[in-house]
């Protein structure tokens, strides 16, 4: 089998159920499709390079003034191009996390990448010590809120003490909020509410994965630095967001009950997942966000694929290595299928659990 | 009125006619549309990274190797890839041209930008003196065949010579061919039969004029060159085209009629705007693509969007200044439309004319 370096390649070989893209289970809202739809009557037109609509309806959603925007064919486009417009020396990101922090950095020329990594004896959350990692030296921090893919959110006081000594220090702060929306109380965690103060600070968001549109490609960040947010327009096309994309946000927008409802789905599905997983015996961490970070026998993709389902092989993330996986929260008939085919494996193949409790995982 | 930085802003104000895009005049393809529509049953996965069924369609109509092809978000967001990828410290632009490779120029930190500008005198056709600024010390050009504003063809033979000149000095040559599939023999101009032996060239090709798809996103580069793709890719994020454009590039693929239609239509419509714009005494130059580039007074983008139509001042085109425009060729009616605003403009303002011919344009 392949090694997989993303999630969601379903398109090398065919499964039954997907666990390794971490989206809304309750997948894409009716209205947000209707709005593709609808856009096929405009694509001869060039998008809106500033995308006037669809930004008035985040600014008034997110209560972030229109021109602290700048939006993205999907967050991960924008990864890159904070990275463009940084030209960062040297880059701090906490691990284990997405590889495309690093390959951004990597492709801005950024030649001093340092690892930060959550410890897995403390449950992979940030420690304290992170702080003392935050110099003069460091010119741009990626940090994921909630992990992916360990889904450890870290809570206010330790990212306003982050903040803080990136202001001290000079260092931008690119907090990834990708994950957030799907947590219980995205308000609690949010970094939104500092970027008014704090010019070193950028908040990153996608609709990819909390309205089930990743085919559709829309994330963007906030920032009230305009030196930098200008910057970044300099290092991309004029027109990054398609027209379906753009109307497909604008619906998604729309969707407050839908978002209520699956943080309400999702919170209990974890639980329950959280509850087999144990049943079973497979050793899991505390996601708070829509997917399960656990471990297991080496083989467990190859195993999995065999009975049809997808999950994420975590071996590529730095910090891990094999024997850690991924599995994205469903709705509770896919979220059985898994735990019964989990079960199955872990009677079969008895001997990996007494491999994984001899601390060979 | 705002400056016009592209084409196709139909967002700030609104417009009867739009002549200032230059798309297929034929439009969307129906089947094109269906595909879109089609592909909101998929939106829910994250698109093929390698764009594999797209990939061996475009492999096999353009005829080379599947693993020469890069596709992205757009032709635009290929021509900041290749300066990322390329980082050169000095480029060569071969004016006017389209303003996005000088932007993504500067974005890449290329600190020597030297433009060649085509002889108005010669109109606009590059000389054989561009030959002596393809030095050592140069490391990338872009070259759009035909060129954009001007409609202007480059022959094959002095095509070759530049393409030697890079290849003994080192030089990347990125010849932009987006607009070639709307000329009338677009096999006697592609450089693509020269990719295999040429690792210092890159041909870039866009659906998006060329299948009037702008609002979706899609084009492709062709090198032989693997460190330069493997480089482009390192650059760029892992989902760059959407689903529906990868599925809407598949079905334009099919529409071989609809393209040898619209060739026939263009050069059919392009002579008899040329005739009329002769007629009213317009100053247009030999375009072979699907627009037509003329002088006129400096306010004519006013004059014309006063009666509802959409012209492309060009003045923020290097080498070029106030009074100079271009206009997509479209069907017989839309282009009537067109040359009888223009007429009644320059009944009522003749002494344009005169100023024109006094030589202030």
């Amino acid at each position: 089998m392949q090694k997989q370096e993303h999630g969601g390649d379903i398109y090398s070989a065919s499964y039954r159920l997907d666990f390794s893209v971490s989206v809304n289970p309750l997948g894409l809202p009716h209205s947000v499709r209707q709005a593709v739809v609808r856009s096929t009557a405009m694509l001869e037109q060039y998008p809106d390079t500033r995308c006037r609509d669809l930004r008035s309806k985040v600014s008034e959603r997110f209560r972030v003034p229109a021109h602290w925007l700048t939006f993205g064919n999907g967050a991960a486009e924008l990864i890159f191009a904070i990275a463009h417009a940084i030209r960062p020396q040297c880059g701090l990101l906490i691990c284990p996390c997405f590889s495309e922090y690093e390959k951004a950095l990597r492709s801005a020329g950024c030649s001093d990448i340092r690892f930060y990594l959550c410890p897995r004896t403390e449950g992979f959350r940030i420690g304290e010590d992170i702080l003392d990692q935050i110099t003069e030296d460091v010119d741009v921090i990626y940090l994921s809120n909630p992990a992916n893919p360990t889904g450890i959110l870290t809570g206010r006081d330790l990212m306003v003490r982050i903040l803080e000594r990136c202001r001290e220090n000079k260092v931008m702060l690119v907090v990834d909020e990708c994950f957030l929306e799907m947590t219980r109380e995205p308000s609690d965690y949010t970094m939104m509410g500092y970027v008014a103060d704090n010019p070193c600070l950028v908040v990153l968001r996608s609709f990819t994965k909390t309205f089930a549109m990743p085919g559709l490609r829309l994330g963007f960040c906030v920032t009230s630095n305009r030196q930098l947010s200008d910057r970044i327009l300099e290092c991309v096309q004029p027109w990054p967001v398609s027209i379906p994309a753009q109307m497909a946000g604008e619906a998604a927008l729309e969707e407050t009950r839908y978002l209520e409802e699956a943080r309400s789905l999702i919170a209990q599905e974890l639980r329950h997942l959280r509850q087999s997983f144990d049943r079973i015996g497979i050793n899991c961490y505390d996601s708070e966000a829509n997917f399960l970070f656990f471990e297991g026998p080496e083989n467990l993709l190859e195993l999995c694929a065999k009975k049809g389902i997808l999950i994420r092989d975590c071996r590529n993330y730095r910090g891990l290595g094999p024997g850690c996986y991924r599995a994205a929260v469903h709705t509770r008939r896919d979220n059985e299928e898994l735990c019964g085919v989990l079960s199955d494996i872990y009677r079969l193949h008895g001997h990996y659990l007494t491999d994984r409790e001899a601390g060979h995982y």
